[in-house]
């Protein structure tokens, strides 16, 4: 039977794997900071840690089959707002969990990328794998960062790794407490009344993808040795902010009032992924429609909300 | 009048550099680890400094037009001994500086990258700029991943720079002392009777650049907001090791002895620049003939060996 580990399995996108994981009954541990939501992860050896405790970090993934690399990747602009912690934080850990590893004892790492920042602004859309990768956000280069140690320790010790460069995900158990994601900041302006901040004119582009297609997306990467070890996963489709108003505004059945503000420099303009790559070789694709993964996203939210409210958050 | 300081002036590349910013009468500072020659630094304005000492960095460099960066960049093989480290003294160190700067204060950077390491291993020769780079050594990451800081805080503060990736530089000041450089420990071995290890069978290619030239380049590079952010710096045309051995027995006169080793898995197996680019964009061009510049590092090193001897060393 398949070992796992997930570290930064306390997040969005973690919540949504372990819950994955745990359904098809798998070996599954995991690591990182407290869990968002505790009620998730019962029947998961958990250990709670800092990423830079090399040691406790090693012992949880040796003999792992598969280790799930989502540590640090959460809040973007905290990234840019401390620079060189966000280097130490995310890439020097990552080093230095990789040089635990050098020796053997895990089967592969699958890193998750951001396919939103690494390629920084590009000449065309949908972007591909082997365009330039220029990012604009201390976020977007320290995931570059990671993934080229990767490759490194893969060619000098024979460590097995994908990356996913995954576009916009949204979905059961994001938050937005921390800024981040425009579908679950829309959902709660639009469910408590709050007017919605919004940087720039609204048409900025993204390509926003439902987690429950990046948690398949996490299964298929964890074959060994695939023919390729960089995969973008989105959508592929491009959505602007406007459009994406307007869709939760029809799914809640309540209007959002905006706030305008200027736009910020480490807004890239548009990203839109091209997901090819991973149909052919991963044999997957985004399977949920928009409307539907809003619905789910929106019941979850408002259950969420409401037990905010009752705990008096 | 333009003011310049160069950070790693004591190494082989700085030394060339500032021997020549002298001899043009440059407004000329320097920091960096003590000079491997300091006969070559009366009349510029050394500061001794740790790279990591970022306000003493700074109140060098704060008010120069151009900031050349040739620090943390000489031996690849302690890199990869310690990958951490190494991120730390290179890259961490610069994104110090990088935050720094953000207020203004100076006018542009100059970064010497690694023509011969950042690219990894490619699917064509001669390699161009816009090229994948996959590096397979500590040191080419941590170069790549200064290129990328470099282009987001010209992205987020308009910092300029230009980036010169410069391929197996040769020449004068390049002693071969950290195990470095092929011409100078071939040189030396022609000289000395001493062997030479040769790692593989001597089929590795190479894209030898003379020092000259590389300064050539450096000079070029000073300009304010060039049309192009990336240059390669080579001589354009491949020599593999056991050429190179000729070459220089032809050079000095004397024959070399070889140890044959096993080839080491940090070695790109083939590396040439096409520096075409840089031609048409700085007007640079590689101007010694690889006889003469063999010739005149022969000289050099002749000499240098003879007042290592007559110090007992």
């Amino acid at each position: 039977m398949q070992k796992f580990c997930v570290l930064g399995g306390g997040g969005f996108i973690g919540t949504n794997l372990i819950l994955r994981l745990r359904d098809q009954g798998a070996d599954l541990r995991a690591f990182g900071h407290p869990p968002t939501f505790p009620e998730t992860v019962p029947g998961v050896a958990w250990t709670t840690g800092e990423f830079d405790d090399t040691e406790a970090l090693w012992r949880c993934i040796d003999g792992c089959d598969v280790v799930y690399h989502l540590m640090g990747g959460s809040v973007p602009g905290k990234a840019d707002a401390d620079k060189v912690g966000d280097l130490r934080r995310s890439v020097e850990n990552t080093v230095r969990m990789l040089e635990a590893a050098r020796g053997g004892g895990i089967g592969k790492i699958v890193f998750v990328s951001s396919g939103g920042t690494v390629y920084g602004i590009t000449d065309r859309l949908p972007i591909q794998e082997n365009m330039p990768t220029d990012p604009i956000t201390a976020y977007g280069v320290s995931r570059l960062a990671i993934e080229k140690y990767l490759n490194l320790y893969r060619h000098q010790y024979g460590i097995d790794y994908t990356i996913l460069r995954v576009s916009n995900p949204f979905g059961e158990y994001q938050t937005a407490r921390q800024g981040q994601g425009l579908v679950a900041t829309l959902l709660i302006c639009a469910f408590t009344g709050r007017r919605f901040e919004m940087w720039g004119d609204g048409t900025t582009i993204r390509d926003y993808v439902y987690v429950g297609d990046v948690t398949n997306a996490l299964l298929a990467a964890a074959h060994p040795r695939l023919p390729e070890r960089v995969f973008n996963i989105g959508s592929g489709t491009g959505i602007d902010v406007n459009e994406m108003i307007c869709l939760v505004e029809a799914v809640v059945g309540q209007p959002i009032t905006c706030l305008r503000r200027p736009s910020r420099p480490v807004d890239v303009p548009a990203s839109v992924l091209d997901v090819s790559r991973a149909g052919a070789l991963l044999g997957w694709r985004p399977t949920y429609a928009m409307p539907d993964a809003l619905d789910r996203t929106a019941r979850w939210m408002k259950a969420f909300l409401a037990k905010e409210t009752a705990r008096g958050i």
